[in-house]
């Protein structure tokens, strides 16, 4: 595939710098561009180092400015947000592999099975009894998806997902591999010696547009739903515990954890490790760094971070202030010293 | 399906204040519940606030009274254990599913099978060889179940889960789905530039009703076996490293990891995310905080958090002290001053 | 299976202290082996208890001495690395089990698909187009391959693993169950309200001798690749991001988080539940202790531990005064106090 120039121009309405007509053959990284291929530079470690990528075209922010206007530097289009434009040129450059509508004879369909236009469905894939499939479903092979379960249009079940009983899944949701959605919530009662289970009778709801990393774990609710609102993404090995709440916007990033019957508000970010405790509410559009351990309400828009959480500001106050701590702690004794001496001199 | 609470008063041995003839059609929970539904309230949150609920009626503790003896509350069932006698309650009107006994031709079973009475093998499971199961076992589709191994009556395995060869299975365990049980340990030796394996001759033994979350990983013993005893329950994403060894009854919440050879006394817990160093003893009863770090011996009825762990009590104060570090830096630096000016007036 | 301790020893080239005559029957641990049996002691707290195995033989460092040389001991066998030797002697008796060439005719194979010899193929694995698999390959069930993947001579890839489209595998590398290799990073584009997914093109390489645990996720490349490189090992859990790059010979444990666009390099050791954040360079052989956060550069041969990280040896004695930090606060106050009284007597 070739493109020139000024064709990516008119699909990302970018200003052009430098020749038009330069023949566009491919897209990568800054670092791994060729001649004729496509990058992008947002941060200033790349845009003050134009003279360092092979590529022979690069997407920039529109206020980059060169200091040096006869620098040779690579035909540069500018738009206002570079590196989701970037990306709509892979699209272009890599579009989705033609698939075909079907179902193999290998897959197990239950009973009462409604499915849409063009729905593919791969091999050693279970459906149970009365699932309900949008148009242009696609399930990869080796997936479960139990009784009584909805997925909406396009939605994608990557290979050996597990999607258990009742389970509702909006339109344009892509789950990624291993992940299990509607499993029972750790919830027992304490029954003289033992812990009786306690029969989880909810369900998990996930909204349009959400993508679920791969090796997520989601509990169906104990009564009523765990949901996952339109639009959140959550990256790989998460788990969300019955009866939580996430609305739209969110990013989960993985290895987060989040307790029993929390609720986590819109466009919030929970960073890498991050741990949610149970029965607590995250404010719309607030973060939580990473390796966090929140015990209790996050305010909206606040910044947290450490174990257990503190403000952010004043988290990396006490970050600063705890590597010096032995040398607080001889201090300490010496001005103990010190004043012992001026009480015993008088 | 329909009960009056004088039936359901009946089941739970149950006090009743209010209409023993109002019918309850549902099960949920104290927000959620409407007109005829039957919820629960165990919190004084929820107890100090009957008018908050639409429930009908509401199992609530032995002790409960009402300050105001007139005010206008839902039917009242009072036991001694209102959580667990409400779930009896979900169970009788949420009763399981009828089971076909069957095994599905899209199973693959190996030579020497052994299984008992009302087994179901569903689509796509592999058996290996020299595999018994016992009476009603619940093989859901796309489980692997390796040669040499045994599951006890009742034992159900969900979707998508790996049982490696020679694993030991007790009866009425739950395993969920994704888990994996008996993969080999985390084992290599030096040997001049690299890791040599070592070869795990071990196994996995699960005792009797134990449950396992989803997306677990057991590893086997290196030698010798890897084990959790009767009433253990894990949550989703525990990692059990070879030759961990779990007491009964204990409950070993999400994220958690177990380093090998570390042993786990009976109910014990281990809360989210917490970590449990190699070759190390938690005492009975112990209770592990979450994302605590635990580097050394628990001993048995001791409380730890923090990273790494300290006595709960003391980690209360450390905890309650760290966020106030900067300033104490500060004082620091001014008492230094003062003294300094103290000494030298003299 | 019987073997004279002369047997073995020629086999270690061990020197042999004790009946070469003497009869192994099996091998076990220290503290499990019964009278012929096998077993090794390398740490003092066994090498100092010789009374305390039952173990007919035992395999022991070289520089090894009994204190008393007329103490009941077993047949001794010395050699340079105890533990890889016992566990040579472990292969020798626990051979591995002969394997038929075969494809699961319940197994699905797309077009084009290249083979060496001895593979065997069980049943309900989905191979995808384009696939090549080397010499002894061995795929279990349940696993999915992707289009345009290809795996080395000797691979072994255990029940319900993932591995998605254009996945590079090399030679006698084990992938335990659960894993998925190839799923998308988690990168997005913010665009007005909503994230839009950027298109991963980029894929995974894993080199020969690598051994990856079980329920990783190994994501690929958003451009580019992920690479992990010869030798190196990951255990359960571990989540490795887009473009990561690990070198040769390193060892990732349980639960370890590796964030997008990190470098890792050979000999590197990341010990349970550290967390590295992205973009950031771990240099060869350093050392990342237990639950560590890291968020910044690593230089090689460092040892890393806390959250946020310190050098390890800073950490101690950060560690070592948390602990006291409310008796310093305590004495802060009374300095103070001691102080106001000093200044108020002039």
């Amino acid at each position: 595939m070739k493109r020139t120039v000024k064709d990516i121009a008119n699909l990302l309405n970018a200003q052009v710098l430098g020749d038009e007509q330069f023949e566009i053959t491919g897209v990568s990284s800054f670092e791994d561009a060729i001649t004729h291929e496509l990058a992008f530079a947002v941060d200033p470690k790349f845009l003050n180092n134009m003279d360092q990528t092979k590529a022979g075209a690069l997407v920039v922010p529109d206020s980059f400015a060169m200091d040096d206007p006869n620098a040779v530097i690579p035909v540069l289009l500018k738009t206002n947000n570079p590196k989701l434009d970037f990306f709509r040129v892979v699209s272009l450059f890599h579009p989705d592999k033609k698939r075909e509508a079907f179902t193999s004879s290998k897959a197990s369909i239950g009973e009462n099975f409604n499915a849409g236009k063009n729905v593919t469905i791969e091999a050693n894939v279970f459906i149970g009894s009365n699932v309900t499939l949008g148009n242009n479903v696609y399930i990869m092979p080796n997936v479960f998806i139990g009784d009584d379960s909805l997925l909406g249009d396009n939605t994608v079940i990557k290979p050996n997902v597990t999607i258990m009983e009742r389970t509702m899944i909006g339109k344009d949701v892509i789950v990624h591999s291993g992940t299990v959605i509607g499993s029972d919530g750790f919830g027992f009662a304490r029954a003289s010696d033992t812990h009786e289970k306690l029969i989880h009778t909810g369900f998990v709801k996930i909204g349009d547009q959400v993508e679920i990393g791969a090796c997520n774990t989601i509990d169906r609710g104990t009564l009523g739903m765990t949901l996952i609102e339109k639009g959140t993404k959550t990256d790989n090995q998460v788990h969300i515990a019955h009866n939580v709440k996430i609305g739209e916007n969110s990013l989960v990033v993985a290895q987060v954890g989040i307790a029993g019957s929390s609720t986590i508000g819109k466009n919030v970010i929970l960073a890498g490790k991050a741990g949610i405790s149970g029965h607590i509410t995250i404010g719309d559009s607030a973060i939580v760094g990473p390796y966090a351990g929140v015990h209790s309400d996050v305010p909206a828009n606040e910044i947290v971070s450490g174990i257990p959480h503190l403000p952010h500001k004043k988290w990396l106050k006490v970050v600063n202030t705890i590597s010096r701590l032995p040398q607080m702690r001889k201090k300490l004794q010496l001005l103990e010293k010190k004043i012992n001496d001026l009480e015993n001199k008088k």
